[in-house]
């Protein structure tokens, strides 16, 4: 066989081999056309043909919602014989949902905002048979009430709620996590690294400048959210944590947390733009001294710097600096990866390490995609 | 909230909060109850009544089969009322087959065992609508002709063929490369270290000895297949990629893997008693003459010895000893785990990895486990 010669489709997916005569319908609705939304249209555009054609599932953008407009019928071939020109009106989210409930067949939401407000309409839209697919965090680490009125409308129907991209984008970690437990094995800890804009501030971070240089070097690439507190302060991370807890049982809120910020209390309480005025005069002795101590201590030790979030056997939940020995395999990560480590009874000696980067539109949308077929898989609707 | 009063049953698996109101059936028959089979049946037992109460799932294990002997209707409580005692028959796959399928409910055959004859009947049962599992690498890296028969039989109807804990046992690998394809990822390259043997004795290889003296040991230890030159030949990895590259759409088979054993022909020819006897006694100077060789030319280099598998987006697919640089993953690895890292257009940059103990009883009937579950979910039989 001449492998080198084969055709480059041939190293494409072709999930299925025969396509169900007629092709199911999916219904969607897209929120938040942001940077991941954005990507996510993309490749269901790319994806769109080859779904019907091999895996008999036929997509049909029914619309897209921002914070204040919204599009509806974007796949109306008629608005494509109008070069794509399509008419807007002020977002409803209700109005939305309706339009994309109102077509045959399935129907699914995709929250790729980062709204409460969207948030809180998971759980009605479940309950009206609408599928719920994000990777919006809010739901899955905010008001533990809302948590479960959402799997509670999940569990009672036959409409189903996915956000594996909460956790690392597209990395497979809550659905590793899942089928662990699932199968019966039993948690004894999660560890990780969730930012990959700290991972590379500790493993850049050594004795030779201030840490504020390196983090006016990360704001400067675009590494870090436009305030970089928001990534020093362990919040998004610790957010991440919440999920992988609650997915284990663990019904702990954001308040359960113990964070330690890498903001101290006087720079916290400043205006956003006088702190990047200050960073960007590198006069951030608050936030370097206590780093270059903590540093230096951890030299002593033999140990590196890294920025831990963990989940032990008794449910307690910890993000914080650590002193990991240099053989850790944290210490070894890439720059700018998120890694996930699972023990557990069968994975006890050596765990069960994911890794890779763990933010980004592509690998973002990707997840959400991923999480996309799965729905509709269990619905049947992949052939 | 008083986290740590937790009852410790909150730590274990929810996996759906509300259960159907009827349970729906899965008809199970295992066959190979061995190393993988028996954890398997134990996983299946102690997860029994939570997927029946929690999930909406009745596991009902009508049969178990070796090669020679089957038993049927193991769940049948009149047989529990009589201590378990049950009697067998002469094995016959035929009249398994059609006892599992002629229960009520979802119909699934678990195949544990490493045979042929099992693997030749896949298609047939999966064409009468029976589901298969399997941690066996025979159907996935064997003849293409009956590979291709299985995928055909399971996509003309509704039953499933799933086989994740072929390659690297428990470890999120083919579900994971399923979906970055599916929602329209291209691989560029699939690399790994799919054997915790040759792993174990490359990273344990130094020029304190020779490399027949660790083997020796490994074999002590129960680490090697029962004649270690089955791990040295590179055979089962090269099962392992021919099932990742076929998955990724390239039509390969055994013979189109380049692989490189470390058994030279002279050893390779001995009937297995002489290779250990001459293990045992140290006399393998064919086999440590060259490897010594290697190991000092790869340091000449300021590199490290690895036994690696890799795909490349040609789909040419190579298994072999490789000089890596100090800083590669892979040389991080911990003794005896797998890697496999992700190559593609989304992760290009940094791949995406996963790692762990990628053998083991636990471990792989874990992952045959999950495929089980998720069948049921996509049957509708989940919760
Ligand atoms: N970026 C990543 O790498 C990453 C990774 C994992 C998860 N996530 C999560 O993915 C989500 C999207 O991230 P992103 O980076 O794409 O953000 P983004 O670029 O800021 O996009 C957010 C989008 O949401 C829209 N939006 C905001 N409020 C809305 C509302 N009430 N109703 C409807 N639409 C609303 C925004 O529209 P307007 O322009 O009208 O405000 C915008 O289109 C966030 O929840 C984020 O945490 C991101
Ligand atoms: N061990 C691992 O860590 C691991 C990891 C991944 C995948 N796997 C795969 O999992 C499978 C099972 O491995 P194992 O370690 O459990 O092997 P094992 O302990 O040798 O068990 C094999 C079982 O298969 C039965 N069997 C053999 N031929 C049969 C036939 N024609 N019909 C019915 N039953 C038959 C054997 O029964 P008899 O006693 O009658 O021969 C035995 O019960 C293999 O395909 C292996 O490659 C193993």
């Amino acid at each position: 066989m001449d492998i080198v010669a084969s055709p480059p489709e041939r190293s494409r997916p072709r999930p299925h081999a025969i396509a169900s005569p007629v092709p199911r319908l999916l219904a969607l609705g897209v929120i938040g056309p942001g940077r991941i939304g954005g990507a996510l249209l993309d490749q269901l555009r790319a994806a769109r043909t080859r779904l019907a054609s091999q895996a008999g599932l036929a997509l049909e953008l029914r619309g897209i919602a921002t914070r204040s407009r919204m599009w509806l019928d974007c796949d109306d071939p008629q608005l494509d014989q109008r070069n794509g020109a399509q008419t807007w009106r002020p977002a409803d989210l209700d109005v939305f949902a309706a339009h994309v409930r109102g077509a045959q067949g399935m129907a699914m939401l995709v929250d790729c905002s980062a709204s409460e407000a969207v948030t809180d309409r998971y759980a009605g839209w479940l309950a009206a048979g609408i599928h719920v697919v994000t990777p919006n965090k809010l739901a899955g680490s905010g008001p533990l009430a809302r948590w479960q009125a959402i799997r509670a409308a999940a569990a009672a129907g036959a409409s189903r709620w996915r956000y594996e991209a909460t956790v690392c984008a597209g990395l497979p970690v809550i659905q590793t996590l899942r089928d662990l437990l699932d199968t019966g094995d039993i948690l004894h800890a999660v560890e990780g690294m969730f930012s990959g804009t700290l991972a590379w501030l500790c493993s850049r971070y050594d004795a030779t400048g201030p840490f504020s240089a390196l983090l006016r070097e990360a704001h400067a690439q675009g590494y870090t959210e436009p305030d970089p507190r928001e990534d020093l302060s362990g919040t998004d991370v610790a957010r991440k944590l919440v999920i992988l807890a609650r997915e284990a049982g663990w019904p702990l809120s954001l308040e359960d947390v113990e964070v330690e910020s890498l903001v101290p209390p006087a720079l916290a309480a400043l205006p956003a733009d006088a702190f990047l005025e200050r960073l960007g005069r590198g006069e951030l002795a608050e936030l370097d001294a206590p780093l270059a101590e903590r540093l230096a201590r951890t030299r002593q030790a033999g140990c590196v710097l890294r920025h831990v979030a963990s989940l032990d056997a008794h449910g307690r939940a910890t993000v914080r600096l650590q002193a990991l020995p240099a053989h850790h395999p944290f210490v070894h990560v890439r720059l700018t990866d998120n890694v996930v480590q699972l023990r557990t009874a069968r994975y006890c000696d050596n765990p069960l390490i994911v890794q890779g980067p763990g933010a980004g539109p592509q690998v973002t949308a990707g997840g959400v995609f991923a999480d996309m077929l799965r729905i509709a898989e269990i619905q049947g609707a992949l052939a």
